[in-house]
């Protein structure tokens, strides 16, 4: 445990963390309750949408084509919801509203503006133009027609699910992530500071992106640096899908954590991984759950967020790994990359990215400032203004 | 109220919508509850971060520069949250780890790896380089300095914000909106459909939509066509900040919620927005709340959500208007625009733009698959594939 390991790429690190996690079992939930979330299994139309042919608009239903100065007799009406019962001669109309079924046999809706009524008769008076004013029934989408989409579910979903007639929607459960920052100098925040305390941050950070992500978070109370204090920690992460640990993942005389993690039956996986920021990392299972030990300094631990984390929720809630990584000219050169992955911070304005001067993984505001990750890899060279590099998009 | 009123362009009603809407007062919660809502006032960080000069690897802190060969005496140790108190000569180190305070009057730490040790005595082996490996105390931020972020609280605002010490967030109180479907016609989601019934769609699609910008949602009872039902329904909605009703708005026999609104008291608006999807539109004040009526079109309701029911919420939160409108080259060509403002649904695809062939407004499917709305002003001409053309991008 004293960092003997060997040290993997991003890459087979990222491979094996997605293994220690699979895809959640499905629940099923109201369509309401469905917003964020990920189906799980697809649902069919229940009928075709519209049900039935609709007029597009307020007018007349008629079973002809109509010409200037043709009459008609209003024979009855139908609203939206409240069709009209009969039989259309050439010479009769039926007074329609938008959204109104089309009654039997007739063939267009010459609108309003486009009459002269006198009564319970209709002269048309303009040119009624070549449209019938009708959306045909199913011309939205059939009955029996799937949707699944392989994201969130948003607002469109939403409303799409409705007009599909389902109001139970079967989603991925939640993964359950339970958060545990380690570390003798850390106090909540509210609490005042000793000397040599500091405020622990990381942790609630990581809960706000993993809730966003479709995670419930429980963050478990600050474990001290003791077996006895991590030991019962672990215990009260029981039943959570994944234990990300905060701190403490390093290799000094202080880092308890992976041999805790070894005692408690964690079978611990890897233990560093070519990347800046967030070099040290453990991962395993635990029993049902499975245990990833951020390092404890605030961008590594919200870097490696983004990177292994969001992957492993995605995992979990049946979505594809996928992570939307896009090219950008440099505002300014930078500097030949190390032996390891570097996700730098940097700034994304009118189309340019800007790597942000100071990278020192402690530094919460310059990543807060940052809008996106420049991912470096290992060894690549230096690069002038103007030059294309990768980076993703951090999420808010 | 038969659609006699004047023709607004979008700009003018979006204004107008504006001014019914003002920011809500200010609550305090958890930081934890914090996340996704907007700051209402600035928190100023209670110390510096870090609060003190911190040792940035583990090692051994020493007060002078350190070359091969030099040797030291261990006199203490140092771990976070654990000072070493006490003084150090000259020939002194003190162990120290990652996160622990540097001791009174050392300026450096020597890295591990580049010392041998022997009992309490360790000899420099490697060349220790030029670098202290101290993280100054306020090299983050100092004591003092001021968080607001102008957009929703994202995870690094959590970590962020924590590691300013604040445990509390004055956040703008959610707004509180009421949606209101009606239409004889409308049966919710999951019920069996009678002749000439639709299931009710847009209602959930604004409910999402709304819920994801930081609106408490609550969904009315589905209203019939009749006054009686209307004047109950907005009874129902007491307490909301906005109300929105959807359908009935336009200019059909049919259509009472101008009047309805009228009769309890609604200080009407306007009626007409040149613009599609979405052209009806009603908008006032009643009492303390803000009505809108949208369009009973699904998707001119969720397009006219996008353009003036987001801004609205965005104003209540207390944040600035904002919509960020790209540019985008056309894949293919497209025709003259009339003379109203249109959105039309649209693709992003490796960077070019292709509008979708379908524009119709009760077109769901179409806006499911759409990432875009091209946004083209009144009389905008024929454009040819590879022009630029605005467009901005869909909520989830």
């Amino acid at each position: 445990m004293e960092g003997s390991g060997p040290v993997i790429s991003v890459a087979a690190a990222l491979d094996h963390l997605l293994g220690l996690v699979a895809p959640l079992p499905t629940e099923t939930v109201t369509l309401r309750a469905a917003a964020g979330r990920v189906m799980s299994e697809p649902l069919a139309a229940l009928h075709d949408q519209p049900p039935f042919d609709a007029s597009a608009m307020d007018g007349y239903a008629v079973v002809k084509d109509a010409e200037p100065d043709d009459t008609f007799t209003i024979i009855g009406e139908a609203a939206a919801g409240h069709p009209f019962v009969g039989v259309l001669d050439y010479s009769d109309a039926v007074r329609i509203f938008t959204g109104a079924p089309i009654p039997p046999g007739a063939t267009r809706v010459i609108i309003q503006e486009d009459v002269r009524r006198d009564g319970d008769r209709i002269t048309v008076t303009g040119a009624p133009g070549d449209g019938p004013n009708i959306r045909p029934g199913g011309g939205d989408f059939a009955k029996g027609k799937v949707h699944q989409p392989r994201t969130p579910l948003g607002s469109r979903d939403s409303a799409l699910l409705a007009a599909m007639g389902h109001g139970l929607v079967p989603v991925a459960r939640k993964p359950v992530v339970a958060l545990l920052m380690t570390g003798d100098e850390l106090r909540p925040p509210g609490q005042v500071l000793a000397e040599g305390q500091i405020t622990a941050s990381n942790g609630y950070g990581l809960a706000a992106m993993c809730e966003a992500a479709g995670a419930e978070v429980r963050i478990l109370p600050i474990a001290s640096d003791t077996a006895a204090s991590l030991s019962q920690a672990f215990r009260l992460a029981a039943g959570a899908d994944l234990l990300i640990t905060i701190g403490g993942a390093s290799v000094g005389d202080h880092d308890l954590i992976a041999d805790v993690a070894g005692d408690a039956g964690l079978d611990l996986s890897f233990h560093k991984v070519a990347m800046r920021p967030g070099k040290p990392l453990l991962a395993g299972r635990m029993g049902d759950m499975a245990l990833v030990g951020l390092p404890g300094n605030p961008v590594s631990a919200m870097v490696c967020g983004v990177i292994f984390i969001l992957p492993m929720l995605r995992r979990m809630q049946g979505l594809p790994n996928f992570s939307e990584i896009l090219s950008y000219p440099l505002a300014d050169a930078i500097a030949a990359n190390g032996p390891r992955q570097h996700y730098m911070r940097a700034q994304v304005r009118d189309g340019r990215i800007t790597v942000l001067d100071r990278q020192d993984s402690s530094l919460l505001s310059v990543l807060r400032d940052a809008t996106h990750l420049v991912v470096r890899p290992p060894g690549d060279p230096a690069r002038v203004a103007g030059e294309g590099v990768s980076a993703l998009r951090l999420p808010a």
